[in-house]
């Protein structure tokens, strides 16, 4: 037994099954980009036969990352075996993760298979998926609610046929620490030759025990991988907090007595990251990354802070990446300091004219706004990714005016493929109006399901960013989009999401 | 040893210590109604000593509320306790809870006391309050850093003073469940005496733990009482979550096999209310409350959850007060179905004039706007509540414009103390030069620490409800408003902050 703990980040995989989570290709490239600077050990990029798309953004992250393991996702059959092997083949080291359900619920109701199929096709999967890559990873959904006596013969089986890393979900979050540590443990014991693969747990948190369940299976049972996401996202209640895990097992290394090799140091910039792409705000009393994690963060000083720091605070917020100056940038900083500050916050640009975009929307920014934070920062070069791609819709200009007592009015110009075009329209309110303005043009039926700002350096002379999430025919795309005039930011962000509503393809939904 | 879990709430005093987070008396009354609601065992309704505003608040809650225990927390010295015996004098049940730090760095550096002054003055305070009340709660503040043979020696001095409930802190969230499960254990095994209180738990989540250690210290430590919060609010990354901590012991009764009071059906309402009033959002992906908590609520269906809902859910959605119909009323809709839907959301209004001036805020929304959904009314509400106590500025009319190209230019009617007067300014955006225009008069000179837009319904019809934090001097307040333009919203919110910045009393700082 090693004492490396292994972890292996599933945002792009798990955490992008969240409804309305959904990535693009750049998004995920540039978030794998940001894993990497974290030195996570395996970044599952996606499930690489769900859909083109997801193909493409696992290829493009096999491509570009040296440094982690690039895992797919598959399900248990030839086919997606074959997609992910297919999808690999530019990774330095490249895993497969196959899996198939083994709990009695799952085979009855959603396999319709019985238990005897499924430990053939399991076998089947694993043998196939070892032909194309050294590195394979089963994970028996739903396992932590199957037959002990079943699992241990699925495992037994599936490390017979070569599967180097055992994954043991806790699917639907039902799992309690005491517990699910004994059930790793009691695997471990009981399946002939445990000892020649690496057992990992992977939790979900709809009881609020993500995190502490997984630490259990690695304390209690031995695993030594744990599956997670920035910031907890996943689906419902989402999945084990990287951010936690990691800093759990290095303040409390006197407990666990394992050595990672994360980078904590980029935390803060990746949960920013992900939930700047994402749309799904952090919470303020969020462990590590919320704004109110560290107390010194909020700008009160306590009397014991004062005193001696370590009387409330077991970790230190710069260890994770919170900086304590923020005011970072004006309008006479030049390029250099410019990418410099990308590089400090974790931020690789794509090409040399991607910088040169940035650059020039940050010089327009620095006009109107004497002071530059990093949350600005992020938001310009999140909103530069976001159209990045060529987009079907693309902002020109706005007009709207509110007069209490009135009905609010705006109009809107636009491009629809490169050609202007200007919409008209009131609303309830400004926001409402300029949207309605470009929907008279657009007319795209699409239901919004989120609307959502977040605010940048917490004051309303910063710029504001929106996230616009809309819902067609199944389908669910978020827009993001900056900007100082929180109407424009909105208009922008509704452009962004219905130029996504038009070029995505859809998806084939997947395990947790 | 009872087989019944007592759910002690301290949103109302440690959740409102987090920074930006306090909250009128008004406000803790409509929480704690909506806590009594829940059948919360006991409230801790504030720290009377610490300022008028938070004597006034227990005070008030102390009379109002009579099914579920009042309690105020209080320093180890004779005038917190006396204060705080004052404040619960109304209470159909009152109890003081009193703390001191027993932790060698706490005692050192916070204090500056030996542990012989820390014992002495823990056993004082104890025998002085079981004079003024029959029911004392003693907390070790850092309990679970401090030696244990010391903490020994305290606890059993308190427990012969008469204390009736030991409650041991993991103030700094430093704990992992095995460890605190173990040390509560321990403790009750060496305290002379143990069997004759109730143990409590009280876990902070900067780890991310705190449930998990909470239900440790509850299942190998026999603890039988619980300290959480509504939404896990709380300094830092936050307490302990009641919602969690709940539906865990409900959903895994099989294990815990404990009994709760607890009316879970309130509980999404008690979420959003604190959540409303505080301006602390809550991350989608956050366990049980959380809007993708349960991947139905998102409208979107996956294959498993058609087949058989309970592949992917281990509670329903409905049990803990999450309603499938949204759309709830209309503009045809009268004033007792309006009453009704408030009683359904949980919210009981102060008087019948209160009541009035809500549906008369109903009626105007309704014109403007077809389908109105909870989230609506308790916004609506929400903002009455906060125009509910007498405010020093109001708003009365806005007029804004914003166009690509020029600086955005807004005009502001507003009254201070009731005379009414105008202010006009530009700004980097339409919202930020409303604000600059009531600033041309108000002078204040505090620094915006959040400006925060919570969607309402998720599309821009709807109302948006926007939360402003202020800080001044030392002082943090939030100002909430609520209106379909979002330019209104945010000066109705910043007016409300600006009276309550002039309005609060200084506080002094507490334990964790």
């Amino acid at each position: 037994m090693t004492d490396k703990l292994i972890i292996f980040d599933t945002t792009l995989r798990d955490g992008e099954q969240s409804p309305g989570a959904s990535m693009t290709r750049d998004e995920k490239l540039r978030i794998a980009r940001q894993l990497e600077r974290l030195k996570v050990d395996v970044i599952e990029a996606g499930f690489a036969a769900s859909s083109n798309g997801d193909f493409e953004a696992v290829q493009a992250i096999a491509n570009a990352i040296k440094d982690s393991t690039i895992c797919s996702l598959s399900r248990a059959n030839d086919r997606d075996i074959s997609r992910a092997a297919e999808a690999l083949k530019g990774a330095n080291r490249g895993r497969i993760h196959t899996f198939i359900a083994t709990s009695a619920l799952h085979m009855e109701k959603k396999l319709r298979m019985s238990p005897e199929q499924v430990l053939e096709q399991a076998k089947q999967s694993v043998r196939f998926a070892r032909n194309l890559v050294a590195d394979v990873e089963f994970s028996p959904e739903d396992g932590y609610r199957s037959d002990m006596d079943f699992l241990c013969r699925v495992l037994e089986a599936v490390i017979n046929e070569g599967a180097t890393t055992i994954n043991v979900p806790d699917t639907v979050g039902y799992a309690v620490p005491e517990l699910y540590g004994n059930f790793i443990k009691t695997l471990r014991e009981r399946v002939p030759n445990s000892d020649k693969v690496i057992w990992s747990v992977h939790c979900h948190n709809d009881l609020g025990m993500a995190v502490a369940n997984s630490l259990a299976g690695v304390k209690i049972g031995g695993a030594r991988q744990v599956e997670c996401t920035i910031n907890g996202l996943g689906e419902r209640a989402g999945n084990c907090s990287l951010e936690e895990i990691v800093m759990a097992v290095k303040t409390r290394r006197d407990y666990f007595q394992l050595d990672m090799n994360i980078d904590p140091l980029h935390i803060v910039a990746a949960s920013r990251m992900v939930s700047q792409t994402t749309g799904f705000v952090v919470q303020p009393n969020k462990a590590v990354v919320g704004a109110n994690a560290f107390a010194h963060a909020s700008g009160i000083h306590q009397d014991g802070m004062l005193k001696a720091r370590e009387t409330y605070e077991i970790m230190r917020a710069e260890d994770v990446g919170w900086s304590s100056n923020k005011i970072v940038l004006g309008k006479l900083s030049g390029r250099n300091a410019f990418k410099q500050r990308l590089l400090d916050l974790g931020i690789q640009m794509d090409s040399e004219a991607d910088t040169n975009a940035a650059f020039a929307r940050f010089k327009e920014l620095a006009d109107g706004k004497s002071e530059i934070f990093d949350e600005d920062i992020l938001a310009l070069v999140s909103d530069e990714s976001v159209t990045h791609e060529k987009e079907q819709y693309g902002f020109v200009s706005l007009s709207q005016h509110s007069e209490t007592g009135e009905r609010p009015q705006a109009s809107v110009v636009f491009t629809v493929d490169g050609k202007e075009v200007r919409g008209e329209s009131d609303g309830n309110g400004p926001v409402d109006a300029s949207l309605k303005a470009i929907e008279t043009h657009v007319k795209s039926g699409a239901e919004m399901v989120l609307y959502s700002v977040n605010a940048i350096s917490g004051s309303t002379e910063s710029q504001g960013e929106v996230t616009v999430r809309l819902q067609n025919s199944g389908r669910v795309v978020n827009g993001v989009g900056a900007d100082p005039d929180i109407v424009v930011a909105s208009a922008k962000a509704y452009l962004s999401a219905l130029s996504k509503l038009h070029s995505k393809a859809d998806r084939v939904a997947a395990q947790g």
